[in-house]
């Protein structure tokens, strides 16, 4: 498999997934790089090229065998194993987002919550107690936990984004109202929904109404 | 203004009013682009490009009027002004959704909340009763709608989209597990974090442990 396959590939790798699934759930044996291209709309064309990284999956005049190549992606994007998780902040917002379950449903387990308020330290967040930010780089040692979700103040957000980054974490979840500066080696998303709709709503104006 | 702002320096505008809120709310007068693109980690030459699009705020050798730059991107923005929002999907995910006390607080106001389940229609989310989705397209122009928070199963996903978006919505948060595909004239932003995860993981496995 080459290395350098573009990102802008493994972000529809996801996609591919989803619909591959539904379509193993209903019995469909072989799909077209039309069909999939329809439910993803990209092109058919694109679906090919996407999909010749990592190894031919298709017949000729037949279409790609749904089984297959669902396996062969969910082992590309090791979905089948589970990842531990720590979350940082127990406050309202970290709670929330510890409570969505669809995280841990895909193998994301959150194994170890952290917060720096001491009346939040020793409470319980979906059965796991909190423990206190000294002892992050230990924990993310001892647990050995490979991703984090940031749900702190925004104000917390650059100086705990360092911490996680020196102790080896590579890649972060970013749930804080900030977005906090990390090395080009790590992968971090931006999930705040405020400064999202902040951005959006420029568009918004300078067009002016539908 | 010049109508062609990249949309890479609108995405850094609200982190600048974010940044520039806490030296205004410190007393400070004045900023050197040197600060804050340290707070940023933009360059200060960046910076100054940046701002350039939206007027001449810089005094030459003493820097930026925090006040009077923060209330001019805030008005850019139209921070200060309220958003009418509605909300697709009443369940767990659509009720945490809308009990995120942020964008309320910054002008998000969530003024209609929508299910095509029979028995979520009529029940109470945040103060506001369910309507049914078949009253979608009146409720939008009625309600002066402008922006739409999906938080439908990932089927139901693509029709809504393709709903709001025949409807006049131009601004969409996409909190399903499922990319909708929307015309370039809609701002349409993804904030599932299951999918942004596995696109992460596929970068950590193939890079190996830290």
């Amino acid at each position: 498999m080459p290395l350098e396959i573009p990102s802008v590939v493994i972000d529809r790798l996801p996609g591919y997934v989803r619909v591959l699934g539904r379509f193993a759930d209903a019995g469909q044996d072989l799909i077209s790089s039309e069909q999939l291209g329809a439910m993803l709309d990209v092109s058919p064309a694109q679906i090919r090229r996407d999909l010749s990284y990592f190894g031919r999956f298709g017949r000729q005049g037949s279409g790609y065998e749904v089984m297959s190549l669902l396996v062969r992606l969910r082992e590309i994007l090791q979905i089948d194993r589970t990842w531990r998780v720590c979350l940082l902040g127990a406050g309202r917002l970290g709670r929330s987002v510890a409570a969505y379950g669809e995280l841990a449903a895909h193998g994301f387990r959150i194994v170890a919550v952290f917060d720096s308020d001491e009346r939040l330290v020793g409470t319980q967040v979906e059965g796991l107690e909190v423990r206190n930010m000294t002892e992050l780089e230990a924990s993310l040692d001892r647990d050995s936990i490979e991703i984090a979700i940031i749900a702190v103040p925004p104000e917390a957000a650059q100086r705990v984004s360092e911490r996680l980054v020196a102790a080896g974490i590579r890649s972060i979840l970013n749930y804080s109202p900030a977005h906090p500066r990390v090395p080009a080696s790590v992968a971090i998303r931006n999930l705040e929904p405020v400064m999202a709709l902040q951005a959006m709503t420029f568009h918004l104006t300078r067009e002016g109404p539908a």
